[in-house]
């Protein structure tokens, strides 16, 4: 299929490199790296992921200067107006605001926007497309549109997305820019009831045990005239401040606006800024997605996307040759040897072993989500060069 | 005390560095590492603690050439007609009957002679020399003289020294060469009934109730020429073989001798040779040792050495110097950081890591036993370079 008219996309390319470390690092993040030993990275897969429905100048990347040069060399077919440089890390929506009010200056508020993380892992192109074009539908119809992801184990690792009635065809949810037009996948869409937080072991079965709570992504479609009027509505200062930079992004002024009014953006995440507060009065709208998704949230979930070799996993780095791990009377170990070194597991169960040149991890399955804390730890005794 | 008149010791000082691989390799064996962070390394330890017996003149290694360099520099007081390299390792029989046939040769068959690993761990050194000084006395009863370890634990690790009756005060076991002599203390020690190997763990229960087993550490007292004409009797080619090396090792044909005859030597160790054998015909004696013993057989048993700090047991290798590691929400690990990187444990318990530059080791304290098939499989795999 074509390319989408008037559909852009900006991916978000920043994080801290810390639920992936040592692996990833502030300096050297996932999302640049091929942790699924594709042949691409995280970002490249994002990109041939998203082309298709937006052509190669559809899509925009927000990082920061530390990661411009990596970004461009990985995305040749970037556009240079692209590659939107943000001075620092001021959270979600600053970063998808500015994208939204950069696409609106240069496209018209009608023009569509989604965002996609740049480190996240899918399977099923066909099914991914089909889900975007609904989200595109479903902003064209005034409404946020987000992609809910099918739960498919009590995870207490993502927030959810209570989901309530569908669309009927012909609704709409204007909210002043916006105009429902050609809404022919509306109905595969249902209305957004509440974004709710990470779950308990409990609620998590409970949640499931229902059928109708997705795991939010963090993935959103909206017309960007809609965006940025919620955002006038919900956080003035932070529209303003947007609106003032985007005004002047293509211009000579764009440094010293940036290096004014920048820093002074709140700092909050989009979900809080917007999908929550909007859901709350029936703006949000998110669309069942039949793709299989992992946000590689930690090296657990890293695990369940390689396959297993005599019941154990290993990640080999091309950039980082070492020997092949020696195993022995070890199950469902998930060892990454990427320090040139001679890694052995003998006699253990469940391990998670990461082997870097300046620090090794050595944990298990079920505490890879605590290893943040690690990194955290690590910060407060100043070991600065190891993050 | 004074040393004792005409005693000697022989340390074998070999070992392929398996046991505590990857910190011992065959390179860099135990003996010639301060594992216990004691400021000595286990070859010096073992010196200081058996020079008030014998004086500094007392004391021979046997030792390989690869190791004669570092012998040397280790122990300076070590008289360079008292390392005896071997030109390749025979096992412990050839290594010790070569000590015994070098201190007859010099000293005549009523000198006795001790022989002590290099690599164990003691403390009480008070109780050693005491139980060495019985030893000295049975072996001037003309027994072979061993030290049982009183067993506290049901270990399988360890081969058991089965004892009987008490030796009487007059008792003496001559067999030629040997005489009982102002056997004072003789009556401390024990026949020996039988040496039994290593047990599985319901006989080790068995053992250890029963009280009349003692573990076996490997230290044998005797006349020399007790030693040797049991060696004439049960191993004559051997014994036939090293009368021949040390009637010259004092000459200048100690080199072309060495280099015929050493490569025909049977290769068997001293307990298969002379401990069973002179066992089963009454001619063992065992000491009961009251000095804490340890031969460091594994990473447990090294752990076993060691302050715990946080529950958690650090091995720091002082010319490895590394960055403390980091332990969080786990308990009873066990981590050796000897290759300058950060360590990270998250949330695991009964861990052993070591951390060295070409190879890291991950198991449990459990599997610390098995580390030697470890070694065994990297051989079989051609990687001799981390062996």
């Amino acid at each position: 299929m074509a390319p989408v008219p008037d559909f852009h996309v900006v991916i978000p390319a920043g994080g801290a490199g810390t639920r992936l470390w040592p692996l990833s690092r502030a300096g050297h993040p996932k999302f640049l790296t091929d942790l699924t030993a594709a042949g691409r990275t995280l970002l490249q897969q994002t990109w041939d992921r998203l082309v298709p429905l937006t052509g190669p100048d559809g899509i925009g990347i927000v990082t920061g200067q530390r990661h411009a040069g990596a970004v461009q060399n990985q995305l040749p077919d970037l556009a240079e107006q692209n590659l939107w440089i943000e001075p620092g890390p001021r959270d979600s929506m600053a970063a998808i605001g500015l994208a939204a009010a950069i696409v609106a200056q240069r496209e018209g508020p009608q023009a569509i926007l989604g965002s996609f993380a740049a480190d996240h892992v899918i399977s099923g192109q066909e099914q991914f497309e089909a889900a975007v074009r609904c989200g595109i539908d479903a902003a064209r119809a005034g409404y946020i549109a987000t992609l809910g992801m099918r739960a498919t184990y009590p995870a207490t690792a993502f927030g959810y997305i209570r989901a309530g009635e569908p669309l009927s065809p012909d609704q709409s949810f204007a909210t002043g820019a916006s105009a429902a037009t050609g809404a022919q996948q509306v109905h595969a869409a249902r209305q957004v009831v509440q974004f709710v937080e990470k779950p308990d072991a409990a609620t998590a079965a409970k949640y499931l045990e229902s059928g109708g709570y997705f795991w939010n992504a963090g993935m959103f479609i909206f017309q960007t005239g809609v965006l940025l009027d919620h955002l006038r509505r919900l956080q003035p200062d932070l529209h303003a401040g947007l609106i003032e930079i985007a005004a002047v992004w293509d211009t000579a002024q764009r440094a010293t606006t940036l290096e004014r009014i920048w820093p002074t953006l709140t700092k909050i995440a989009i979900d809080h800024a917007i999908a929550e507060p909007v859901a709350a009065t029936g703006g949000v709208a998110v669309v069942p997605a039949d793709f299989t998704w992992n946000d590689v949230g930690d090296w657990a979930a890293l695990r369940g996307l390689l396959p297993a070799k005599d019941e154990n996993t290993v990640l080999s780095v091309p950039e980082r040759s070492s020997p092949n791990p020696l195993i022995m009377d070890g199950a469902s170990n998930f060892v990454v040897p990427a320090a040139g070194r001679q890694v052995v597991v003998l006699g253990a169960e469940n391990l998670v072993v990461v082997d870097t040149p300046d620090a090794l991890l050595v944990t298990t399955q079920d505490q890879a989500q605590e290893v943040k804390e690690v990194v955290d730890a690590l910060r407060a005794a100043g070991s600065e060069e190891l993050l």
